[in-house]
């Protein structure tokens, strides 16, 4: 028997308890073993819950009971959860986590420590939910330098981003819609605002780059200012708008990291990718790409994933996975100024064009009525917002400016 | 330093090879030791190879010596891969194969090997080349009921209908193609025939059951008889046609499992997956349904799950990878004639109409001009042959039948 914790009875936790008391057989098969859960923290009372006696609000009960070998941090947020698992992990106990937030603030510094313990600090679910790709990445993909990593990283703005494709909504009416059926919450700036896709796709490529790429440090734009004629001018460019999370390592060893919303050609293997889905294109030298697709977030199959890494755990009690990546001061991230992109342009007037060509050179146009959109070649963003600049001193009053997908 | 052999210095085996060579750092910082390739198995010469010093013709030359704790089998074929891996593991060595043949054919018996000596006999590149699936699959997924695996799984046939259905081509045209470019072998029947897509649907589903599939048991059925009729009509009702391994649990514990060309949705996650991809859907009970998609051959990418594994071998020396499955007798495979499934009929003319809806019922009436095109109900395969036979029994013939996926 292997004594486990699982801190925190939310969404995710009680999906991990609902996975281990209800697959015990198949657990005990793989493991050997049975998994047994010990204790359960909480602040909340759980009366009716069939492990009513586990729960505890006393952490110390935890960190001090030397039987309990692994223990699941479910809670989210960075406290308490980074002071616990730092404990944790010095009383030689491996820890398994969703918690992007705290992988994605704290990663190099945890896994410093779990390896100086010589145990397991372990992230399947902190990307892409049930979605396989933390271990894929890790040891499938280990022979391949990774080139490039583009994901729909945030299933609630997909949805959103989604159902103004498919059902002409606007950006409102989807949000709210999405609010209504629990894929957003309240608040829902982290999603919206593209913060938990940054997170996501800093934890993605510091595995690829063995350095914490920290998100403080990394361009973020959210989906809040699509509105349905960029929808309308997208589709008629034979696209799609998604918000994506990409990093990509430059010849020159830097490596541009964004989150922005952009335009991806409607035959790529991210356009096709709708509603709460994720999907994650990884681009290694060996297998050229490589997608894992599948839902993102919720209850089960974040659990699932969190369930793999205790059974890892597990599986590894005396021995350490090879999960590490070094700490960094991040300065291989390139400028975001720097980083280079075609862009669609909306603007106010059809009689931009020739002020459009003169600064941009060859244009796509895609519209040309009561607005001009266009598609523009390659630029830096500090030179898109250089000609942005000159062409609002013209007079002309640019809507929108959106990312578009390098051929 | 580990010492390893490589058996084959083909397609596969010299992209492992060049892959241990040309990424010797990458390694050494995932494994903490050198990867040092001591010999390379191949009856030809390679004179002009930077490791000619290591080939040999002499198996024993590598059974034989104790420093040899990893060997890769990627030569193909059951005789002599069969025997030597037998001999590997009881001699104390871990395996780790491209060969889906192999394993597809012995899987179960050379699990059982490994598993008495306390080695790994892993198997990450006989599914879908480069695409991270069985380590995914087992671990990843390890707290899932897999209820259906469906996929495609041959990139030669892939490819084949992919110019049938973009291009126009016919399927002799498309196959020259395909073997001018060297997707196809000069006798390609292993892939047209289904032979391919059936070993890794078996190896899948072996995975998902933990009871050896054997292919023998099988229905397969592969594309020749697909013609640029089929695809006019397919595209008509929405749909493309794909080459299916699909493996499905079914409520009373049968596995319902066969290789054939389906009829899907042009919406569906399959659909899309166009040219030598490969895109294989696992349905889990927790995640729901989750897709990996890539290039499922070539000798970068398939050397680089080999490698994959030979890195796992590496950290596993003295501990086993829980990678099993058991041996059976098949009596858990729903007789193909019980399959149920809708099915597509292109019949030789439009006044079978009547015949047809008083065997099947309801119908979908795709094309009525000079023949007939339907999709029926579900039936049973039993059924659906003996619904034909009527009809042909009436003066008509039928000219196709094929499998539309389940809505």
């Amino acid at each position: 028997m292997i004594e486990i914790a699982i801190m925190g009875h939310g969404v995710v936790g009680s999906g991990v308890a609902k996975i281990i008391t209800g697959h015990k057989k198949r657990l005990f098969n793989n493991v050997g073993e049975e998994i047994y859960i010990k204790r359960i923290l909480d602040l909340r009372e759980f009366p009716d819950s069939p492990l009513a006696d586990r729960f505890t609000k006393d952490f110390d009960l935890i960190l001090n009971d030397v039987e309990i070998r692994v223990v699941a941090e479910v809670m989210g947020g960075i406290h308490p959860a980074y002071d616990y698992t730092k404990a944790l992990l010095k009383a030689g106990k491996s820890v398994v986590t969703s918690n992007k937030e705290l992988v994605a603030a704290k990663g190099a510094e945890l896994l410093e420590i779990a390896r100086a313990n010589n145990v397991n600090y372990l992230f399947e679910a902190s990307v892409g939910g049930g979605i396989p790709i933390i271990r894929p990445m890790n040891q499938c993909l280990v022979a391949n330098d990774v080139s490039e990593i583009s994901g729909i990283l945030n299933g609630t703005t997909n949805f959103i981003l989604t159902k103004m494709f498919d059902d002409g909504m606007d950006f409102d009416s989807a949000l709210k819609l999405a609010q209504q059926l629990g894929y957003a919450e309240r608040n829902p700036a982290a999603d919206i605002e593209g913060h938990d896709a940054c997170r996501k796709i800093c934890i993605l490529a510091s595995l690829a780059t063995g350095k914490h790429v920290y998100p403080k440090n990394i361009y973020t734009e959210g989906i809040t200012r699509i509105t349905n004629r960029d929808v309308l001018y997208a589709e008629k460019a034979g696209c799609v708008i998604k918000l994506i999370g990409n990093a990509k390592l430059l010849d020159n060893g830097m490596l541009d990291i964004y989150v922005a919303p952009m335009l991806i050609g409607k035959d790529g293997p991210l356009a096709n990718i709708k509603g709460v889905f994720n999907g994650i294109v990884v681009n290694g030298d060996c297998t050229d790409e490589v997608m894992f697709y599948g839902k993102g977030a919720g209850s089960m199959p974040t659990a699932s994933a969190v369930v793999a890494d205790i059974v890892d755990s597990c599986h590894h009690l005396k021995q350490r996975r090879f999960l590490f990546w070094a700490d960094s001061n991040n300065e291989n991230i390139l400028p975001h100024s720097e980083s280079r992109t075609a862009v669609y342009l909306r603007i106010d007037s059809p009689e931009a064009l020739p002020e459009v060509e003169k600064l941009f050179g060859e244009v796509e146009v895609i519209v040309e009525s009561d607005e001009l959109a266009v598609i523009t070649g390659e630029f830096t963003v500090c030179e898109i917002y250089g000609k942005i600049d000159e062409l609002e001193k013209s007079g002309y009053k640019v809507l929108s400016s959106i990312r578009v997908e390098a051929k």
